[in-house]
């Protein structure tokens, strides 16, 4: 746990970072938003599960089918309440180490089995966090506000009636911010060049992108949701060239797989606190979304949902076993693997801090540039160690 | 090893604790105290052990009968002489890598095998530390100055005559002084309250205890030993209100097992420089003695003491073999071994000193407050890294 | 990856450091001196391969038969180009991340695949170092200057016509200052007294060597090779008093094993930039030649060559063959063994830095002085991290 001595990130990183130090301080993630967690499934009737957000143990629990977020911290000597949960009646859960018991719905100590006379009773509070559902995630406002409307913090689309959603969570060893820059950089589809993907779906996928040297559009854009959240737009595909060959020195040395007609990821943007939407992904006819969430300042959960629209009695079965039986293999794995092992790559050089200093962008990188200035400007507060 | 450098204790916690900084500076201990480590057997004649004593490598020898501790650092290039024991007499021991050789009683540099005619023979020394057997354990004197008794340094009672002790070491992964305030903790009992202790004893257990309201005398009280050690006793089982049922918004949720009318754990004191004494336990005839030797920043020894007056030609063997048939089982592990990792559960709220203050104490801590004061107030020294 | 914030070596340690702080500072040994890294025949045609020097990380490829050594981490991301390799061409590596290719002769950033249109092409470089091969392993210029001819970074004899080498490479957890010292240090041959050397090539060696008391004369001296290498001999062998028997208290208490009359070590030199030169050693007919070449802070490549000089049309297999039948056991592993143990016992001491300040010199010490001093003012440069 990293304490005021220890400062999260660098200061002398941090002084020499102009336009975007907000984001540079962010090594734990945003305050003040909602982030998804578990599946909705993982979370069953008075059955509480802990995890890890944003640097901070949670433990949530489900009570008449609502939802219940405390820290997983005893107030009195700061040992984690899941070490032995303990729950005496459905409302509250008691410390296994003094019978400290606190209420899910407001976090206030309601009694204290050792001693029932203490003071304290009723006078203290563990935090709590709003949690809330949506297509089959289980979002936490890790805040100290009143909560804003979850979609402000969706990115478009997603919670539209009918779109029928798939998540699939990994721990991926790397900086939350790494696997952003990953998901949502334009030329890292080099990674994915051999991927199993574009024969197995008869897409296209061009080797990189150029700026289109004629134009002076600018590369990203900046939008708004209904709901109100903001996100970038990458217009790269778009405004500029794709490249199906690779040349050195001149001459081509490899060429794009044509493994059919199929266009996919036409649209690509990234959207407060950490999500990005590809539209069409990975098949003209769904829409992927990828949140990273961070769990502490080396690793975030990769949360990944395959999601299409499906009508009738039957959609949600026909989707997932559509899923099984071929997205799983083909793109949750034969794609975003790579993506993963590119992360994990890639943090070492970030650890320190000095790798945003060090690093040498380059024109495609224009829209990450942009979304770490929106993620500057447009947070709601910075996570920090032992809030 | 901390240096200077990255101090033990982080200053910023050590500036804002009021009325026990001592305590909270003593991470590695106390210098200048007897600590109990290795068993009476574990010591045999001319065979050198290695152990580690609150951050310091120590050896210790058993030469004609009595025991020598030497500092485990050759003063040379600082290796352990433990790494490869070379003993060419039995009052000396030689470091393997330049044959430098001490004498295990003064720890002075007596001869250098790879060069007779070095100066430095006969005018320096390795630190030695006084060591001293009761009762079959191996007490070492951490210190520098001219050691004090022993007595002023032991628990009341540990070294009456015809005490027979059954001792049992093991490793915990927690600061020392995280034992010791499990231990001293009236209402950390509520872990015991499933202990097969009480039906396997027939005692009677509350799941805590309640200052009593119409009171205003103190819960706890500093007392010396005839030897001369001083040490604070917890009133609050004798003063305040026990209670065998827990309840949660005016409702009964749980009640103590009444195993039996067997009355243990009625006297409860803590005592420089870090032993409790429960008076009588696990049974009336019987009383339990434990030590929170500090090992390393992180963990330390738990070394637990069965002892009963028993006399008798076969005193020792007889109690052997009660502890082995009955209490080890009952008590050392149907007991204690919640305390264990309970205290290792404690450990990372506190492990970087700033648990400290982030901790939220109550009424029946009274006790627990009482003992960082009189350990601050009255230890011989602080034990320092590097030292 | 130390950074600025966190200094590589304790300044406290280094402002109290008189005479030698150049090699105090040099944790991760020496700017702009040739070091030896692998094998010659572990470097084949086109095949790349990945090592650590010096805290940094390379990667060298042999190109139409020549040698060719690159910093294993792209500008763009710093990721390690490594983690997958893809050359296009011979010529070039190119990154698996986003494309971007280097040429191997001048690290010059050539082309990229994803965006071929990018003006950073033709004006970036990646840092490459000059490589070269000698008596068969491969030698890398870690610097920046202008590099300076080989033979200024060799000791005497090692390039020598007709000399045959038989390198043998180790990984050892101690830092290369710790290696050279232990390599160097006339009296450790204290831990060589069971070595199954002596009885197997029956030579002698005796426990230690004490200064002639009726001597003024200095007990090691500087020299120059003529390749322009600077070295310091050890004299202490030579105008000392060898010791057969080790005394305790007056008594003789062990005596060095007499294997035979062959005289080995008589000569004992280290050179910069760390390379130990033992002649004749293990056998009248040989010379010893060990690098400690750095690899972290607390690990160096322990680069240890038996060599010999032999004529003939089938020399290098003839000593092959006689190193495989007899000095590997004997010697490699029978005596130099022990050297590896010794040092990661060793350092511990001296990680952090304040085993310089507190460890204690004898009179055998004066040439590892020396050889500080020497390395503190005939260095090129220190190496730093994140250079």
């Amino acid at each position: 746990m990293n304490t005021p001595a220890a400062p999260l990130v660098d200061p002398l990183v941090l002084e020499r970072i102009r336009g975007w130090r907000g984001y540079a301080e962010a090594k734990l993630g945003f305050r003040n938003h909602w982030y998804p967690t578990l599946n909705s499934g993982e979370v069953t009737e008075g059955k509480p599960v802990p995890f890890q957000l944003a640097g901070e143990k949670l433990l949530i629990n489900r009570i008449d089918g609502r939802l219940y977020c405390i820290k997983d911290q005893c107030l009195h000597r700061g040992v984690p309440l899941s070490r032995k949960v303990e729950c005496y009646g459905k409302d509250t859960v008691t410390c296994w180490y003094h019978g400290w018991t606190y209420q899910w719905a407001d976090g206030k100590l309601c009694d204290i089995l050792t001693d029932p006379s203490s003071k304290l009773i009723g006078t203290r509070s563990l935090k709590t966090y709003p949690a809330q559902e949506c297509k089959g995630l289980v979002f936490v406002f890790l805040g100290d506000i009143e909560p804003t409307p979850l979609a402000r913090d969706l990115p478009p689309g997603f919670d539209e009636a009918d779109r029928r959603v798939q998540p699939f969570r990994r721990v991926v060893n790397a900086n939350w911010r790494i696997g952003a820059e990953n998901g949502f950089d334009t030329t890292h589809i080099f990674i994915h060049k051999d991927s199993r993907l574009i024969r197995g779906n008869q897409t296209m996928l061009p080797l990189g992108f150029a700026p289109n040297p004629n134009s002076k559009e600018p590369l990203f854009e900046t939008r708004h949701t209904e709901g109100g959240n903001i996100g970038v737009f990458d217009l790269l595909a778009e405004r500029g060239v794709p490249h199906f060959e690779g040349s050195v020195h001149g001459e081509v040395v490899r060429r794009a797989i044509h493994g059919g007609d199929k266009h996919i990821a036409g649209q690509i943007s990234l959207w407060m606190p950490g999500v990005l939407k590809v539209d069409p992904f990975p098949d003209p006819a769904m829409i992927h979304f990828e949140w990273y969430v961070p769990r502490d300042a080396d690793s975030h959960w990769y949360i990944h949902c395959a999601t299409k629209v499906v009508e009738g009695p039957n959609a949600d079965a026909e989707f997932a076993a559509e899923y099984e039986a071929l997205w799983k293999d083909l793109y949750a794995h034969g794609f975003n693997d790579d993506d993963i092992w590119a992360r994990e790559a890639t943090q070492p050089f970030y650890q320190d801090d000095w790798g945003w200093l060090k690093e040498q962008l380059f024109e495609a990188d224009a829209c990450i540039m942009a979304w770490r200035k929106l993620a500057s400007e447009h947070n709601r507060g910075i996570q920090t160690p032992g809030r």
